[in-house]
């Protein structure tokens, strides 16, 4: 098979040990690929580019069309853009693809039958990054939705919902309060919806979608929704699952895509070879899958379920009792390797 | 002891039945008040008054300065505008006071500690109004935050939690994207929690404080946040402590407040007398406190806890096993009054 190019980047913190564990079990796995590494985020700040990525890098990504990378630190204090979303935009990375699954009874959960998908717009809403201050005392961010960009991340989630042999789809707006813009994406739903008799669907208020969603995400399947609430509620069913160390995430657009974990840098455990790797590994089996590399994509998340099943796992999610072993990042990546 | 003058709205849907059984709660506790009882909501909406609320009771509530209101149903369609938020933003409501408190092991909850509140901004942010469609495809809404209204809510959770024996306030925002709105509202945040030396403080990103919320609610005490994220997170906490139907609201001002439950009309169980009425109660029972009457608030407060811990619970709450008696609107107030 011929190597597929891709851009790796091995971030701050916590990324460097996080991809390396990962990048060795993708080689162990004998997935074809060929590897450029670029670097980006708190070196690059600190040179002065203020979105955390050099041109060699751009090229790289423009080149490659398809990115994985590990978090990154923006420095504090003003000026710095933040990487992701420059990236999301500069590459027109639409669709934020968030699945969050109970791995019951291996990792502790209160929802074990949780199973479900969060797709978010990813380049408008206040994540625009048009906002000012208007006096002193007076600051605003301006919330943007348009048509097309709801429409694409909206059509995104039926044909993914349809691709993947889900049932459902629920859409979290506001438009109660934001008649235009929620009410927006609410209507181009409705309206995309009916193109897709063959699953069901639903609107819920983001208020009380965001209590059901954490009080029983079973219900759940795919839920669309625009960029901010993702976000936070990405987290919130990550987090319910077990851990948010465990939730990988595809940035999905027509010409590229990037893929990453939905966690941090966390340079607080950073080099000490204690962080689980899975939410970058499961986002590079989401990669495997979308550059046409299904087999090996399967066998890696065979392997690391397995190993997630053997209760060989990471401080964030061991537990006395249900987990049989606590290991660092590197000896998790030796157990995956050793059941591919 | 002279009669308080307030206003009471019995607003729509299953707004008349939990009135009426909170007022007759009140009555036999011995609640000193004179009621002015004033029509707002649907009706009103269709008689033309785009806000919901007509003249006359507008000049009640100016009167009285306190407002009971039940849940109201907004038509669908446009041109309507939210009666809750043009009440909050009229009256000059400015923090909006979300307790949850779990009641296990009578109400099921997989937090069986939680007992946090949600201070939440109640004036600005993207409910301040400012939307339009600035072409067919493309819509705004202008996020506002304000050094004054940010100040001030700060300032009440600070206070709030001080008097009420609270040990810590924390803050969510999302400045690592809203540098200039969020970043006004942690920036006033640590500049009056300097000011309260003797209760801790922390801010958190609202994505992860929202996972640490719904995953660890008990590590929570006082909460302070804009708007829109104190308005979905309040009913991720209610739900989790048992049901939405539980958690009560008080809106304060300077010079007037109103008191809610958090929930909504619920049209569809409307007029079975089957809709608890507890987040009303415990409203009018925060009310009481506010209105200078704390030995009636006890006394209703205790007697409604007690109803709960003797099993006699609505359907919402109602589980086989643990509850004793499946109740209706009615018997439930019965039962509380038996109880006082
Ligand atoms: C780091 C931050 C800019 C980012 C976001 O807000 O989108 C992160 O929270 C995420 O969810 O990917
Ligand atoms: C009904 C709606 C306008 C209101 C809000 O968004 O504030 C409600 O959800 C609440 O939380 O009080």
């Amino acid at each position: 098979m011929a190597k597929t190019p891709i851009t790796v980047a091995y971030g701050d913190g916590i990324g460097p040990e996080i991809m390396t564990a990962t990048l060795r079990i993708l080689e162990a796995a004998g997935a074809e690929l060929d590897l450029e590494t670029v670097e980006i985020g708190e070196k690059v700040y600190k040179r002065g580019i203020d979105n955390g990525m050099d041109p060699k890098a751009w090229d790289s990504v423009r080149r490659t069309r398809v990115l994985l990378k590990a978090p990154i630190t923006t420095p504090q204090g003003g000026g710095y853009k933040s990487l992701n979303v420059t990236l999301r935009k500069a590459l027109n990375l639409y669709a934020n693809v968030r699945p969050t699954v109970a791995y019951s009874p291996f990792v502790e959960t209160t929802h074990p039958k949780m199973d479900l998908v969060i797709i978010r717009e990813n380049e408008e809403d206040l994540y625009a990054g048009i906002e000012h201050r208007q006096t002193q005392q007076v600051y605003q961010c301006l919330k943007l939705i348009t048509q097309p960009g709801s429409e694409r991340v909206i059509r995104y989630a039926f044909d993914y919902a349809r691709a993947n042999g889900r049932k459902k789809v629920t859409c979290f707006v506001k438009d109660n309060i934001m008649k235009f813009t929620d009410g927006l994406f609410h209507k181009e739903f409705e309206r995309i919806a009916a193109e897709y008799p063959d699953l069901e669907h639903e609107t819920m208020i983001v208020d009380i979608g965001a209590a059901r969603l954490a009080n029983m995400p079973e219900r759940f399947d795919v839920v669309v929704m625009p960029n901010l609430y993702g976000d936070i509620l990405s987290d919130v069913t990550a987090e319910l699952s077990g851990s948010v160390g465990l939730a990988p995430s595809a940035n999905i657009g027509d010409g590229f895509a990037m893929f990453e974990a939905i966690h941090g840098s966390a340079p607080d455990i950073a080099g000490q070879n204690i962080a689980n790797p899975s939410g970058l590994l499961l986002a590079a089996v989401m990669m495997l899958i979308h550059i046409g590399q299904p087999a090996v994509a399967e066998k890696v998340h065979l392997a690391w379920l397995r190993t997630i099943e053997d209760g060989i796992h990471t401080r964030d999610i061991y537990r006395e009792g249900s987990s049989k072993k606590l290991v660092g990042t590197d000896a998790f990546a030796d157990a995956v390797i050793e059941r591919l």
